[in-house]
């Protein structure tokens, strides 16, 4: 899996959650931060090579008028043409996948009917959904990221575990892969004996967790026929 | 009615519609054609002073990706601060009107579910309703030009009365309020006894259709009582 991470931030060293992500992404393997806000100018087939090379692709930004700021429709408009972005039989971002790490200054429940924002991120989006469904990108679900600079210092330290597992494993979403990407980590980081147990016995744990939830789909499966 | 046509296009000159929505701006009274594209930054007090001259705006634009392109994005993170824009108490934008004129160049119906884009124009602006909705600016119905250069010269005739009914009465959706605008355009434009004849009975028409539509409407009350 390779990502590359499209930052569009007009003050980049000003903010501290655009600094937190770097930091995370940093130790990262085949995961490449790409900020647009220094360049005015793109240059298509630069650009074009640069999207080819990765598997994924993650839209981060702070939500400026409920959308990215104009960085990344700059680099949308100059680069992502017909015949180089995409074409009538797919093109280079076909098959890919688009994910998004927005975050913004209101708590999450404000982006909702009745809320201070009113609209969902999810509605919000709706002009990057088009965009998927023209060139056959795969959506990701948003990773948000309200209130960065309230949050606690654990709650900073979940968003690191969630951001680099958005990154990187295959699909965040599913429990499973992210169980599995933790004790991979976890793995890497022991060093004694006793750790050692510890990793092996919530492997264990995961196994069976794992088979339970099997069967229990196997009894669903089984009560729908 | 004073209007301010805020024109995000890259290209301008070479744009054919934009050519001709700007001929048809020009000979109206209490209509600014403003583009931003020439500039990359913007003096927030000169902006905001040019926003506070206007009762309507028009966000003017070829859709790029499903939404304005880069320049109207960078004029509004730039210039549409909190404090300057709007407020907690309400602000510069409130009880304003903002309409839409856009551009695209698939016919209209592929912007719907099933059809190539599949979105509507309503969702894709989604956006510019939460701005709306934050600012308190009236959303006005947009005007949307689907494939310019296939028009016929019928079609753009017809273009230019709805584009500047669309930037200066007072509600171009209503039919009794772009009739009278006509048969004014009609009356400054009649110079002979036998035009003039024309016009007023065209004008009698008219004041026999508003009374038959308010003896309807009354009809309709009675009947829902």
């Amino acid at each position: 899996m390779r990502t590359l991470i499209i930052v569009s931030h007009p003050k980049l060293e000003q903010s501290n959650t655009q600094q937190f992500l770097k930091e995370s992404a940093a130790p990262l393997d085949d995961v490449t931060w790409y900020h647009l806000d220094a360049q005015t100018h793109f240059d298509v087939q630069t650009e074009a090579t640069r999207i080819q090379a990765a598997d994924r692709l993650i839209f981060q930004f702070p939500l400026y008028w409920y959308s990215a700021p104009a960085s990344l429709k700059l680099w949308l408009d100059t680069v992502w043409l017909k015949q180089v972005a995409y074409n009538e039989s797919g093109g280079l971002l076909q098959g890919k996948e688009l994910g998004f790490v927005i975050s913004f200054s209101q708590p999450l429940a404000a982006y909702q009917i009745g809320g201070a924002e009113g609209f969902s991120v999810s509605e919000l989006l709706t002009p990057y959904r088009a965009l998927a469904h023209k060139t056959g990108l795969t959506l990701m679900p948003p990773l948000t990221i309200p209130q960065f600079d309230y949050q606690t210092e654990a709650e900073h330290q979940a968003l690191l575990v969630r951001y680099q597992q958005y990154l990187t494993v295959a699909h965040p979403q599913r429990f499973n892969e992210r169980a599995e990407w933790f004790l991979t980590q976890l793995q890497s980081r022991v060093n004694s004996d006793s750790g050692q147990l510890l990793v092996d016995q919530l492997m264990e744990r995961q196994e069976q967790l794992e088979r339970l939830q099997m069967t229990l789909g196997e009894l669903k499966t089984g009560e729908s026929e």
